[in-house]
């Protein structure tokens, strides 16, 4: 089969289809999620999470059933009346619109496809800061010091971190973000139908507040039902048990593995095939300031040559992501994700350079 | 492996196991969902469904992310001011609060836990009539006929039955039903972690005349945008891609062996085990009218003996399932899905005959 490049759902992490196998022969996909095996795989998997991110005291770990959810979830429990959105790409975008979708004053920054945003001005006073770390629509990165610049600038603000495609290789400093997410099918290598969200309790006491004004924060999907049955290592449906034990495991494994292992392999990656795409003839990145390059989504501007590449790249066993919306048919996006290895890497940035 | 009857997550149905195997070897749980293959198997997928279950032209199949979404989902969609409930267990009583928890006028007609409901006399002008057809947590099925009896008291609500822990076994008249959903992990035996929503054409329009209204339907599963992607055998967010595969495989494993077959096996088992708990002289069924006996998760009245059939069972690879809530430790349940063998109903009547 071959090596899958797409940005999500990508190539599963390379110890997947064992442990699915392996969920099967314990039972795990048949377990009742009120039962004491449940909470102990709910357990080990939030608390295998807390470490590899290194979450101060007083984070939680909740389940959705995916990150769009959680785009819905978060504006719903933590906006009474206005965000603001930085918006450099589609993924952004959509997250702006659901704000506004929601009703409320959804205000933004935007840029074009392809850039990030520079000299923010403080403006208004908004209840949430929504920064997309990751843009997978376009391999924009933002620079952790721009993303940690907030608690500054709006003290009061709640900022809120999309890391759908990037975590856990970003160094967060979560004493200055109040909410991330992710989902499981990019980094974590994934069958996708699972959500990971973060909240503090700046979040917990927001959505609190709201529902006691009477503001409709939702059902059984609210923060502080979320948070009750998390405490108990529950959730307040049936969840995905079969996901959220694999993600436990994928998480075990990240951890013997080490995240700065992790990390260090990544930068390689991403080096590699920046510094191919730079120097090459009829391809370049998409993004050209390098302090915006994002590490976990590379993005090439391959123009005409775009199919011939992937074609190309096809016949090695190697398969790109396509670019992303009206870029489809002119870039070429690849997830450098935990289970790409160095050797694909290293097969795909020596075929680009003999292109 | 014991063989598990506790009501979902409950026993796999025993293809999944292989269909999961194949699915790894065909790349399936790292598919894009926006590719032909993955369209491919939501299509299959839906379009068994609509087979198996004998759904109408016009009727439309929908993926959430569990039941408990579609509680939710339907009434934020469906109701602007008013529903009226029937409630008899913890989850029509769940189905309610969340219609009050979304601000609704959620009216209830409620009868004790056990039974059903008689004599209906039409009130009110509900917009949508919720009914639970089976209960998990008693063990009451509510009778066809009475169900189907709502579009002539009700012409203009729409009638939307939660058949959770029953589809595929009843053989509904869709032409009195709008709105049916069910989650995958009772009688599909299937690993917890999708729902399925089936509208019909007035719940759509119902969900545009809100819209328009701006009544706050939610963003990415609102009905419009669930069923504008659901035309190009699509959904909104990257979904469970394995759920709905293996979703779709176990349908087709339901066509080949037939739904009459499964409904007759459904009975036969069914009928054997009310037989022994009527007959049995320290056991009842909890559900004493027989017209309201569910077929898919029977309830045993076990009072002081509760723990110790239930070890009994497991000394024989038998897993009842625990009462509900309080009746946790005076009554047994047991499901009845298509995965719970002819031969292992035998056994467990034998079993409690001897008790």
């Amino acid at each position: 089969m071959p090596v899958n490049f797409t940005p999500g759902p990508s190539q599963l992490y390379f110890t997947v289809e064992d442990h699915a196998r392996s969920a099967f022969r314990q039972g795990i996909p048949s377990l009742s999620h009120r039962s004491r095996a449940f909470e102990k795989i709910s357990k080990q998997t939030t608390e295998g999470l807390k470490e590899l991110l290194e979450l101060p005291e007083g984070y939680h770990v909740l389940f959705t059933g995916s990150a769009t959810e959680i785009w819905e979830r978060s504006i719903q429990n933590l906006v009474t009346e206005s965000s603001l959105h930085f918006v450099n790409g589609s993924f952004s975008k959509r997250f702006h619109e659901i704000a506004t979708q929601l009703g409320k004053q959804a205000h933004k920054v935007e840029v074009p496809a392809g850039q990030g945003f520079e000299n923010y001005q403080p403006i208004g006073n908004p209840e949430v800061i929504a920064l997309t770390h990751n843009e997978t629509s376009t391999g924009v990165s933002l620079p952790l010091d721009f993303i940690h610049s907030f608690r500054t600038h709006h003290p009061n603000a709640l900022i809120v971190v999309d890391a759908v495609s990037s975590l856990p290789y970003p160094k967060f400093d979560y004493t200055k973000i109040d909410s991330v997410f992710f989902s499981v099918q990019k980094c974590f290598g994934l069958p996708a139908g699972l959500g990971v969200w973060i909240v503090n309790e700046r979040c917990i006491a927001k959505a609190e507040s709201l529902q006691q004004q009477g503001v409709n924060i939702g059902t059984y999907h609210n923060l502080p039902t979320l948070i009750s049955n998390a405490k108990k290592h529950q959730t307040p449906e049936t969840p995905n048990v079969l996901g959220i034990y694999l993600l436990g495991q994928v998480i075990g494994d990240f951890l013997r593995k080490g995240i700065n292992t992790i990390r260090k392999e990544t930068e390689y990656k991403a080096a590699i095939l920046y510094q191919a795409l730079h120097q090459h003839d009829k391809v370049k990145p998409f993004v050209v300031e390098r302090k915006f390059q994002s590490q976990t989504v590379l993005v090439a501007e391959t123009g005409t040559a775009t199919s011939q590449i992937a074609e190309q790249l096809a016949t090695h066993g190697l398969q790109p992501g396509d670019g992303y919306g009206e870029r489809k048919k002119s870039q070429l996006r690849f997830a450098n994700f935990p289970t790409h290895s160095k050797e694909a890497y290293e097969l795909l940035v020596d075929l680009l350079e003999k292109m």
